[in-house]
């Protein structure tokens, strides 16, 4: 298998990540989306919506959307709860993730870190979105150790990605204990260094 | 179960659709998002987040997110594929809609149907977005009946719910002939009355 991605972005670590993991082999084909590597041609067949990760499986079928994907590769193993419910929570955090958090927190910390603008210049709405999606996750994670109970899943995986990189879009974590907790809780279970 | 929905938004109608097709049974709590019902006290304890569509079990447990719900819903059904590629690029839709369609296409309709906007009022770059969304599901559609392939899944649930109605936010799909050959079939499959 072929991941294509960009260690710069969120959404392709939670690939990169669960392999790691999981101990599932691939080979990373870097893909630098600043320089427009995805709108090219040969990229468009393997992604028609443009966008990494995406990734080419051995036989040569292809699958985008870094929440589509973690969730196929990590089939049949403890990052998806088997209880129909559970997963179906798991779920919930997923699509939630993709319409809430990171259009407000991925983007702000992408316009600060990459596109080198002040706190200051940032959409005021995006910020304040941003902040309500963190408290949205503190408010779960004072109540249980990961995002969908007692172990990590793709819930924890996907909302991690973003969330430990948040300082780096202006967003101040000093008042989210429980988030803060879970951050470090996470990057033990899945082995990585510390994000700050 | 509850479905907790309001029949404007494309979001909760396709819970109601995946359960009126699979013939579970339900009562439906009519939420009028308009005069912010989602955000009193009660509301807040089914859903956090403040968005419908949710739903509430029997026993209490809640749940929320269009595509999760009907996710969890139809497990076990022929709206989600047996094969775990062909659910995988399902799901790979479901993300899409929700980060590359929704945000567009709905986002318009709604300005133009309930705000009482004028087409030459939206923001120009959400309705490119939406035309490109729009495109996207076209080349798909060339291709294959369905979304992910000979049969309508979820992935067409989803997607149908806002497709069906973007001339409300002013999308013209005169240039769309396989588009609007699969809204025709989905509705017929679903057993909608057409939406034009």
């Amino acid at each position: 298998m072929k991941i294509y991605g960009d260690t710069n972005s969120g959404n392709c670590l939670k690939v990169k990540w669960v392999c790691d993991h999981l101990a599932l082999p691939y080979g990373w084909i870097a893909v630098d989306t600043l320089k427009g590597e995805t709108r090219t041609a040969a990229f468009l067949k393997l992604n028609g919506a443009a966008q990494v990760p995406a990734i080419e499986l051995d036989d040569g079928r292809t699958l985008a959307q870094s929440n589509a994907i973690i969730r196929y590769l990590a089939r049949g193993s403890s990052l998806i709860p088997a209880d129909a419910f559970a997963q179906a929570k798991m779920d919930e955090w997923l699509f939630w993730e993709q319409y809430s958090h990171e259009p407000y927190v991925a983007v702000c910390r992408f316009q600060m870190f990459y596109l080198n603008k002040q706190a200051s210049e940032l959409d005021p709405e995006k910020v304040k979105r941003g902040y309500a999606a963190l408290a949205r996750m503190e408010q779960q994670l004072a109540v249980t150790p990961f995002l969908v109970g007692e172990t990590l899943t793709l819930a924890d995986v996907s909302l991690l990605a973003y969330t430990r990189v948040a300082h780096e879009g202006g967003f101040d974590l000093d008042g989210y204990a429980a988030l803060r907790r879970w951050i470090g809780e996470s990057e033990k279970v899945l082995k990585l260094p510390p994000a700050r």
